[in-house]
């Protein structure tokens, strides 16, 4: 019974990594749509989101398979439940990637964005293209620093994200009103899109501690009360 | 074990109720801070976040114990996890609440809203009031058709926000670039805690269902596959 439970729990591992590799296509298809008007990009974010969505769905499908047949304990219910919410958060983070793709598609040929917001959005894009790396090398070596780094730096992302706000503010604001709706809505996937990384590094430090024998719970009772995986 | 089991699941489910009450409190108090300039109500949803918060931390650890502890099957797991889930769509909904009340608390003792925008965004509020009333009904009484309703009519709440957008890019638009920010964000606000209202709903259908014994899973194995729970 044992081996087959970790088989089946390696089985989503797997496609846990896989929605993480592809919400991290989808964020760098997305920025490419932006960045370089790419309309073809945007529709290959727009497109493989239903991938994503479809992952979701089995994922979760196969968290409720192991706790129905299984009744898993200690770390391997931790890791369970951790996979079952991490599986809906990447695919918020999969439909953030989808609305920023969806913006460059309906302002082709033209930029969504103004020449002032360009740089600030290069660099944004630049935040999360390392971020979701860290966060699938993260998730595949289970190298707990590397989660907190991408906690740690979650604070450039928000002082990026209100530079946005003054710069359309600001006396040299070039942009009509539609660039003012868009600007502020991109900001706002991005930024969302990068607290949705915080929350995964969050979520994988538990897990990894998890990992860490000296941390084991010793008992079912220990296990009810783990605080690393409630602790939000 | 089994009478154990049910007073633990009722528990939960009254503490998920409290969080459903706590976030229609939430959402009307935002509305009263936005549309009656009312700092004092905006302050209180501000801070009643914490409890929310604090309820979610509350409803995934005894969901987690349940799961640790009794290793449910059938509709029960069917309920655990899905209450694990709705805790965290919760939690969601109180945040935007949250961000409509710090918009209405910033630009006090001036309206967020331009003149133009009030209705609908009234019209809005209106609809989120009956929407989080249906749910705290669909959740204790568990009426399907209730939840059902909800899904239904989702399609006015995205008319309204698509007229926001019409009103801003349009000719006579009044606001300044701050209240397009504003008025542009408080839409997404809006369209996103209906969303939420919504995916709560059909995670409803799906455990009242359960509660259907000619729907009942009928083995383990059964369960496992349970497409109620599963489908998204």
């Amino acid at each position: 019974m044992r081996v087959i439970f970790n088989e089946e729990l390696k089985q989503v591992a797997d496609d846990l990594d896989r929605m993480a590799q592809e919400v991290r296509t989808a964020i760098l298809g997305a920025g490419k749509a932006l960045l370089e008007s790419d309309v073809e990009a945007a529709q290959n974010v727009i497109d493989g989101d239903l991938e994503i969505d479809a992952l979701e769905t089995s994922v979760i499908n196969q968290c409720v398979q192991l706790l129905a047949k299984q009744g898993p304990v200690a770390t391997d219910l931790r890791v369970v439940v951790s996979t079952l919410r991490l599986a809906s958060t990447f695919e918020r983070m999969g439909d953030l990637a989808r609305h920023i793709a969806e913006i460059a598609r309906r302002t082709y040929p033209e930029s969504a964005l103004t020449p002032e917001t360009r740089e600030i959005f290069a660099q944004m894009q630049s935040f999360l293209n390392t971020a979701t790396q860290n966060l699938i090398t993260a998730l595949s070596t289970r190298d707990e620093k590397l989660a907190e780094q991408i906690i740690i730096d979650d604070d450039k992302l928000d002082e990026l994200h209100h530079q946005i706000f003054d710069i359309v503010n600001g006396a040299n604001w070039s942009g009509n009103t539609q660039q003012t709706i868009d600007v502020v809505l991109l900001g706002r996937f991005y930024e969302r899109f990068g607290d949705h990384a915080v929350s995964t590094a969050r979520r994988l430090v538990y897990i990894v501690s998890g990992f860490d024998p000296s941390k084991e719970p010793k008992s079912k009772a220990d296990a009810a009360k783990d605080p690393y995986l409630n602790a939000e």
